[in-house]
């Protein structure tokens, strides 16, 4: 049993990591943390885990709960996770962080999007970013990974076979993401709440969202070319669930048969991806509560353009699933472990 | 007053022209026709109606229905529009109809699209295009107007400026759309279910739905050189409400400044199109139940490309409060009698 | 013209309040109060009412407020109003507070429940119930009237024609209440957050909710003797609504015909009140955003129980709608001015 | 592993069971049967299996299923259940009826209630009603058990523990339930869609829903009395979850302590039960896709009256999960094989 701590854990990614791993069969919780519900059980504050952990939420020094674990996740708000990452390296307490602070490898990106001095570029541009679908060999060896942001995971899960191959126009790419409210967080803020999100829709950080550059920076490297996207992120009135719906220009005779041949191939190992049949287009309560990520693509002829969606759960591939998936990873246990589950649907 | 005939009213949509026209100071309803819920009164169909209406709802065939009206509404399935309006046209009845079988002023695109003949192409040239914002005179000269579909609606509004003047590629323009499930009618299907709709988000018709030869048909004309668009429906766990998010490539030099500027401009006289102020992007449910347009727009200057969001009530402004604006139009009154009200909120 | 001020604007009671007051004839609107939106428009706060009001939020003290107006709504947390229900008195401005200072006829209750000290019982005693059902008369002479609660307003008029009878056993009143999420203000806590009330259901305030003895009180006058009810309200994953569904033991042989014919008749001339037909049981969706009231009951033979259920919007008949109500009885003006449309379905 | 048929495995339950089956560990799944959607894979109508299952529905006569199984589960709709359960039984294949034609010990009440005439009364009277927490070592040895209704499953274990005390006024029981959409089915019907339930409650089948008489059945065994219940069911804006609130007048003297401790020990073996701390009242997210339930109660001194709340998922613990709960009993497994999974909470 590897002895795990979780950083902010009564956070909503922290809570989904925990429903995880109190399943996990080789996970052992050592400690939990959280400032606003210190002293209180975890399982009173998130009654659904009534008879799966009797932990305490603690207000530990991340050095006391270094000092406990073998292997930590940090679900933090932005600009904490390198101090604590730091003193894990240094201990020999291997890393998984569910927030942006190690997922640039150039830390000036990071300071120019989120507004913040990164203290420490190096470590930045050393840590794995945590997609296994792309850096499975990485991961293994990984000491500090960086856990991908929700859209950017269901964007690039996306785009991956086919930027790979020089068939599309790198300039043309647009992503229109639809995310459920989970994603903001366990925040009490107006924009939040249930009467201002339920029968609503809308668009936000329009051409000015973080993870733009989180993106482009993955698929630049998938396109061995800089790419610039339009990114637009709506926040829609469900709780759980992120739908990409992407547009790329393609060269000149590419067909919907081979782009189709393309991804199965590209994802043939990846236990968590499935190209759906042709006109079965993703729908996210098919994946409520997983990991799995659920594509489908078309080439509309009469704009010689392919349509790519994408659907994930944010909180599970889109964070704290595909946290596990990478703790599976990095301790060499099978990749599904603990994330055998189909998505809760009906 | 004005002797108005709904021909199927216990539809969403004629459910919503009857909402709308009880409360119309120059109408009064002489006929609801429905083949389901014939010899119930409509209040008890719809007892949010109890106390604004006693009529019962008659499987009226359509002369009979004609018979006692100045004017009528048709609130039908495809294919059974262009009969009642020819009947209509010979008895001086004046028409709105709320379905596809007059939109398009090539019958043959109605065809290709809509898998059906069509029995009157000389007629469906003649129908006016009921979107006040563009064809108003057309519109109070009118007598058989074609009212648009929903999604149009939305597309069309935040377009028509950018289209006239050139600033545009036209082969750029994407246009990612999100409907709550009363837009797929009042039908007892699988599809529509709350379990099937709730908690989830997909796309549907992708490269094929049958608003797009509407759509690319009007932003023709307003560009004056054939559009091509790729267009994409989604489906949201909301009821009501649509909102479109538009992408165009800008030709170089064009300036958000300009943009916003011109839009005003072009909706100076729209008493339901208003353009938020800049960073205050459209929510549907600013518009919930009322005839508002909400438009905003941002250039985005690392990809030259200009972000259009637009929200309507699917059911308002997407249908039936567009047609009783056209009424308004028709008749020669204020265009916004009887829907001066505010969207529902919160 | 009647000049009004609303304190506490853009909390949702002051903003549905504004809602339907900015499409009231007689009224001119002199003063929105806020202390969180001061400086903003109230149509920035709520787009949804771009179009209908330039007005500013503004951060008054209640005399500037009151020193504009002819009629003042308070929307404010409970403990502030009596401070400006006497200073109104005093300039012979008239009042509706909203909030629970003045609806007990008896302060103690008000201090007992709500643990705070009652600064006037007397200005308590005086003010008029606001529950035009019964108070009428009372309301159209008054210059204090209290607004009734959203759950108070649905459980009386539930219960009123039933309890004059004397056919009831008054010992076994229990009353199921369900809210949506919008009873709660528009408060940035965690209780309220999308994701916390979504898919869920849950009881709260279980025998200790405020409006027990609200309702109590009104229950025994109209028994003429005391009475104590079981109350249990339960958060559901809606906006808008309150259903009440009520139990009461009967006396022996009465008679289901019998308390229809009552409720018909104790109803007759109240224009918001109606008893649905046998088996069409309320639906909250038919009374959304309207100042409607729908009743229905059923005598249960093998129980001798008779359950009535009734259904309001709170914003509306549950809050603000029936405090313009109520300003129509204070100004001689039709009763149902500004109120005259019907609920948004579908 | 133990080879198992679903009859009806497309419906909500059918395909609940089969979520929870395919992750079973004894399990082999040798038959599901659909009509709908015979000939298609099982995955195809329900793609959040992709991955755990190849099956095909198909449209199998019931001999043919049983001919391939040990053991059949039947989701059928009521009445043809008879039938499959006698040649189940003369092949010696274990039968989980998850309708109702096997609840009644007493065939005439579902005569009577179900206005269906009953084929074999006494394969009624025999069938053991599965209902773990009471029946456990019935189910152990049964051939034939009668799965439990959604409603009655939350009823009865809300009320178990008090009624076989003698402390409860059994002619007081009021059981006041919500349940989410899932509960109708997976019929295309009016009543389900989407746009008819959405930020909508009502209550049904008021004084006349057929899980009545399945309660007394149980209450009535329980308190060894005849015990007459009223119960009203309310439909919810949510897919899953049923919450029960129950009013009970208690005798002279019964305090809360005692209650706490009576349920607490009338629970101590029941591993899917947990009565909640004081004051923390049941979520139905908190047990949103598992198979607990959450109880709380709390005496009101005021009115002599316990209020008892119960949360269930009516597609788990009210359904599928409850079967899955009886398959493992009647071979023999530890109770919760297969069900380990906390609540899908946030």
């Amino acid at each position: 049993m590897v002895k795990v701590a979780v950083i902010g854990a009564t956070g909503y990614t922290g809570a989904e990591l925990v429903r995880l791993l109190v399943r996990h069969p080789h996970v052992e919780l050592v400690a939990l943390t959280s400032q606003s519900f210190a002293g209180q059980n975890m399982d009173g504050v998130y009654p659904s885990l009534r008879g799966f952990t009797g932990a305490q939420c603690e207000d530990l020094a991340p050095e006391e709960a270094l000092a406990r674990a073998e292997m930590v996740f940090l679900a933090l708000p932005h600009g904490h996770a390198v101090a604590v990452a730091e003193e894990a390296e240094k201990r020999g307490v291997r890393v998984i962080d569910l927030g942006a602070d190690l997922r640039f490898r150039d830390a000036r990106v990071y300071e120019e999007w989120y507004g913040l001095k990164h203290t420490n570029p190096a470590l930045s541009a050393r840590a794995v970013y945590g997609l296994p679908e792309i850096y499975a060999r990485e991961i293994a060896g990984a000491r500090v990974v960086a856990n991908p942001g929700c859209y950017p995971t269901s964007a690039i899960l996306a785009l991956a076979p086919l930027l790979k191959t020089g068939w599309a126009d790198t300039e043309s790419i647009i992503i229109d993401a639809k995310s459920g409210v989970s994603g903001a967080g366990r925040k009490a803020q107006l924009t939040s709440l249930f009467v201002e999100c339920h029968e609503n829709v809308h668009p936000y950080g329009v051409a000015g969202h973080r993870h733009t550059p989180e993106i482009e920076q993955e698929l630049s490297l998938l396109a061995g070319e800089e790419v610039r996207i339009s990114f637009t992120p709506h926040l829609l009135p469900m709780s759980r669930g992120i739908l990409s719906t992407v547009y790329v220009n393609l060269r000149e005779g590419v067909e919907e048969g081979e782009l189709r041949q393309l991804y199965e191939e590209f994802y043939r190992e990846a236990p968590f991806v499935h190209l759906l049949p042709r006109e079965q287009w993703p729908h996210t309560r098919w994946v409520y509560g997983s990991n799995f990520c659920h594509l489908n693509l078309k080439v509309d002829r009469r704009t010689r353009r392919v349509i790519i969606a994408s659907a994930i759960d944010n909180l599970t591939k889109g964070a704290s699933g595909q946290a596990v998936q990478n703790l599976n990873l990095m301790f060499g246990w099978p990749e599904t472990t603990g994330l055998e589950h189909p998505g809760l649907c009906p």
